[in-house]
């Protein structure tokens, strides 16, 4: 935990903050927050800052938090993902949230398992803690936003420009397509924010491609290496995401 | 498994193999081939290729095999990681694999516990398994190599020269340094293979880093998020690799 996340409503308006929960016993046994110490707060998609830590109680602890009026952008990447195997998706959310993503929209394809949909990892009461997670790890506050799209087609002609108006967007494909890496500097450097899709197992059939590719998708591919759903979808992320932050000219530091 | 991989051993002079085990198993329960059907197959080390099931039995599959003359070239990179927490390890070895690496070099670090040395995860009867379908992942057949120095500093000033004589050399700290992509698409124009350094949770130490510097390491990061461990290896890896791949000429399709 590289920063501690606190919901709004915890913060009262003297600015401090009774955390308590699985934050307050990672702060009490793994850091071993002692009073008077500083700590890394953020306020849950706000501002973060410093906070100083004036009491450890049994089952909270109170912190005086000092944050900055200043918002962090969202990460510059959207994530179209056809629903993977429950199992996967529970691993990768805390992952998604580490490594930055602005929203989330989760879509049906001819390969996705119809009753996939039915597992509570869909459900906020999954996914939300594992966000907090990765966003603690990050240090990022912006809580990606999550929708489930049960109809590929209709998602993609009426919805999607809806929910991610941007214009830049690609799809990986295995064993089709271009690197990413050019697409993603080219929006860096304007500092347009991307849409990835990320297909299922197997890959998207010729009608989502085709689909896809006439809403304005390109189609990458990571070589000729076949990798795991989850480890291509992270690897594709973070190569986008390098891409476009080192073009944008963002600083490599903190 | 995208390619049966078979060992050297059993590959009889005729071209047949009986394939035993967890591959015999997924070919006949997920894949369900048939007597007649082709595989794409592998040689471990070696050649790929097609094969034809001949024959399928309830403890193993006859696959007559033909594969071309033509070892397919090392991964570009070769990694020298500090001994992450074994459970971390465990997870990390398949995905090594798929993504791709020559040579994995384990060593110690300050940041690095002790106890972490004594793990059965350090052993090849756990991690060969693991390379293996990770391999089959990939459709690669070469095995990275693993050695495991517990002196980090007679490591990097005696030893790692010969184990990886590449000079494009680049260690991740987390908040320090440049983009990696400058420095793998500078190797990639010129097919060298690179060596990327990746310290423990929480970084290498002072004294550690200047060492990798004084030999030739250059620091790069991954920008402001802290990812854990294994996130961090992993999305340095595909984005070194495409950074080198692009810069390559290499196609990104089969």
């Amino acid at each position: 935990m590289n920063l501690v996340l606190i919901e709004p409503g915890e913060l009262r308006p003297d600015g401090t903050a009774r955390i308590e929960g699985s934050r307050a016993r990672h702060l009490r046994m793994v850091i071993g927050v002692t009073i008077g110490q500083e700590v890394r707060v953020g306020v849950v998609d706000g501002a973060s800052g410093v906070g100083v830590v004036r009491a450890v109680e049994d089952d909270g602890i109170w912190i005086e938090c000092r944050v900055s009026a200043e918002v962090p952008p969202l990460p510059p990447i959207d994530l179209l993902l056809a629903l993977p195997r429950p199992k996967v998706l529970q691993r990768l959310w805390a992952q998604l949230a580490a490594i930055g993503v602005g929203r989330i929209v989760i879509t049906n394809a001819e390969r996705v398992e119809r009753n996939y949909f039915d597992t509570h990892v869909l459900e906020p009461s999954t996914y939300r803690p594992l966000f907090i997670e990765g966003l603690q790890q990050a240090k990022d506050t912006r809580v990606p936003v999550v929708s489930v799209h049960r109809r590929f087609r209709v998602l993609v002609e009426d919805e999607l420009d809806g929910l991610c108006p941007q214009r830049a967007r690609l799809a990986g494909q295995p064993g089709i397509g271009v690197s990413p890496l050019a697409i993603a500097a080219e929006a860096g450097r304007v500092r347009e924010r991307l849409l990835i899709a990320v297909g299922p197992e197997g890959g998207w059939n010729d009608f989502e491609l085709r689909l896809l590719t006439a809403h304005g998708f390109q189609l990458v591919s990571l070589g000729p290496r076949s990798l795991r759903t989850d480890t291509a979808c992270l690897a594709l992320m973070a190569i986008v995401q390098e891409g476009w932050r080192n073009a944008s000219g963002e600083s490599s530091g903190h």
